[in-house]
């Protein structure tokens, strides 16, 4: 047997694990601070839920039949989910209904092409008012986000009604402006069927700025500085169902999307009335990525900040004392005695500092500097309480 | 189509999704000040590495063939996944190696007996020590854990060494001994072919106290009452993989189990060489359930501390200045304009606080008292940062 995770599928050891957890708790805290509330939704959900929602995609769902004879769906998204949910709970919910939802997804994605198949999403939804202030406070809303993360972001914002009367095919190439340029595109249009006149028409008229004046307003009435969101007139993003502001994130050096979403006010209400929405997906693995490579993400090593490296009583009662003053702090659990050991094991689990016993005394090191000192507990705790510390 | 989540299955709507991440928070809180780093592994794994593993329950597992041909496994526990790791990642991990693991799992239960097909484990193992050290440590946690809920807990201790030379029927019997008596578990032993002397003879001589006694001693120097730490010689737990110390967590007028566990040294090597471990399951609804039916659970009903009910310019403002002072605010997002819906809105949300406009007029209004104060910015920031106000 092959002892090995599924292809597709990740394990996250600890590091990896704390600065999700990190990201997630950033990513809250700011959520929270609008008075979006979290939603969990079950993993599995009846197949035909799932059915007829996600266009050619749908053959990516992981779907089967249990024991009990359920025909059943992995969640593919938190979108057809949340609609469930307004439908199932319509007189429970506030309204309008400010969730988020940060839960795994599975997709039968094709991994040579690097894509995982489980991932986080990571989704915000306004559902119940088409006021322009909610599509406001979720553009400001990932602007905050991305500024309690430290990573400076802009953010393309266009009205995909100004799109209305074109084929999707003739959007689909406009949206590519900024990658292949307008030559390219003009060509890609007629291609596809339209005058070049026409065509030339269209591209010019798109430097209208409707809607999205009056969002940049309202973001910077809600204290941002406007710069950061730009209008891009040939901005469509792909998806079928939106109807009005679409925006993407991105950070200066590149140009793929970190958080993306917009208005879309036809599909929530898939399972009863129809009800207007606003809302995004962040980006979860690509903006981990991001933050490491700049750097942003706090040294997460070790949740410990000290190991006690003997377990006579007296060590005991000190590991304790730190507890209590709120110093995460390990006791030497191996029955092994030689010190090498212990130390190899603070190294590897990046533990900054460690305690030792020489008769009476008691000992300080610290692992990067490989000082040590003689101290007693008093001293231990306030050094150590302390974000860094040296001795 | 039925619009509605799947039997066993539960959405979690915002005040229950609160309830869980409170809870979670605070036991995090504490396995990270023990050195417990987390772990996270695929909620689908090969088919292979779950069988065999399960005995007769294994028929709960949820299993299925990909499109892809691969045949897989729902996580039905976090201890298989556990060993699949330090079996395949064994040079990476630090000896010994404490993680702990909060993960939904999902088994098809028969849901008449209120059994839920999908629910969090929380599971914290310490992998690769037998020292009594970390059997105490993992006992001390629990206790930790509980008393940082607000909950009394008492902990139940035994030692299955105790039972080594006897059969696991006659050890099944010797569990209930706290629940039938002793003259009901003596004609067990015997219908389960024990002669009545011998059953006396080994029903007296389990009031030996072994390892459990060195445990509450370690327990007693890490800070601890070790009178929450009871020896029940009958204890047996079920599980047949224990071998040594083993343990059930209780409220004192409740004698079924929130949080058990022990020392299990010939498991987590299924895939390589064994090597020893000790840990615990947290039942994690039923821990929420007594902290909710003792009042346990702090308000969690709004994460917004205020509504603003206008969305004029000034409104903007002043919800931006409290969200940067740290105080949770929403703003009213819908066209509506009637206040009777919103205020309605702030109740269904459980929002302490409104604040509304007249003229240059700034009201803050107290949602539970319905008082009303005409109330400068620099005043709200004050009385909203506190914990609890009133106006």
């Amino acid at each position: 047997m092959l002892v090995q995770n599924l292809k597709g599928f990740r394990d996250f050891l600890p590091t990896e694990a704390k600065k999700r957890q990190y990201v997630i708790a950033k990513i809250r805290e700011v959520f929270e601070s609008y008075g979006f509330e979290p939603l969990e939704t079950p993993a599995l959900e009846y197949k035909e839920i799932l059915t007829g929602k996600y266009g050619e995609e749908e053959k990516l769902i992981y779907d089967f039949k249990t024991r009990g004879g359920d025909e059943v769906a992995l969640r593919y998204d938190q979108t057809v989910p949340l609609a469930r949910v307004v439908a199932q709970y319509q007189d429970k919910l506030p309204m309008p209904f400010k969730r988020y939802q940060i839960q795994n997804v599975w997709r039968g994605e094709n991994t040579q092409k690097g894509r995982y198949r489980e991932f986080i999403q990571c989704d915000a939804d306004i559902v119940g008012t088409t006021s322009l202030l909610a599509d406001a406070e979720i553009i400001k809303l990932v602007l905050d986000i991305y500024e309690s993360l430290g990573l400076k972001v802009r953010i393309k914002i266009n009205d995909r009604k100004n799109f209305e009367n074109l084929d999707k095919n003739i959007v689909a190439a406009i949206d590519k402006l900024e990658k292949i340029g307008e030559s390219s595109v003009l060509s890609e249009m007629t291609e596809k069927g339209m005058e070049e006149d026409e065509a030339r028409r269209v591209l010019s008229e798109l430097s209208n700025k409707p809607q999205t004046e009056t969002i940049k307003f309202i973001i910077q009435a809600l204290g941002e500085n406007a710069d950061k969101v730009s209008y891009e007139p040939t901005l469509a993003r792909g998806l079928d169902y939106y109807t009005g502001v679409i925006f993407e994130t991105v950070i200066d050096e590149d140009s793929s999307s970190l958080c993306s979403g917009g208005r879309y006010d036809n599909l929530i209400g898939m399972f009863s009335k129809q009800i207007p929405a606003i809302g995004f997906g962040l980006g979860f693995d690509r903006t981990i990525e991001i933050l490491e490579e700049k750097g942003l993400l706090p040294d997460l090593s070790s949740s410990s900040k000290a190991l006690v490296t003997d377990n006579n009583e007296k060590a005991l009662k000190i590991a304790e004392k730190l507890r209590t003053n709120g110093i995460n702090t390990e006791i030497w659990l191996s029955e092994e005695t030689d010190l090498g050991k212990k130390i190899k094991y603070a190294e590897k689990k990046g533990i900054p500092y460690i305690i030792k016993f020489n008769g009476d005394e008691v000992i300080l090191g610290n692992m990067k500097t490989n000082e040590q000192k003689i101290i007693n507990l008093e001293e231990i705790i306030e050094l150590l309480r302390k974000p860094q510390g040296s001795i």
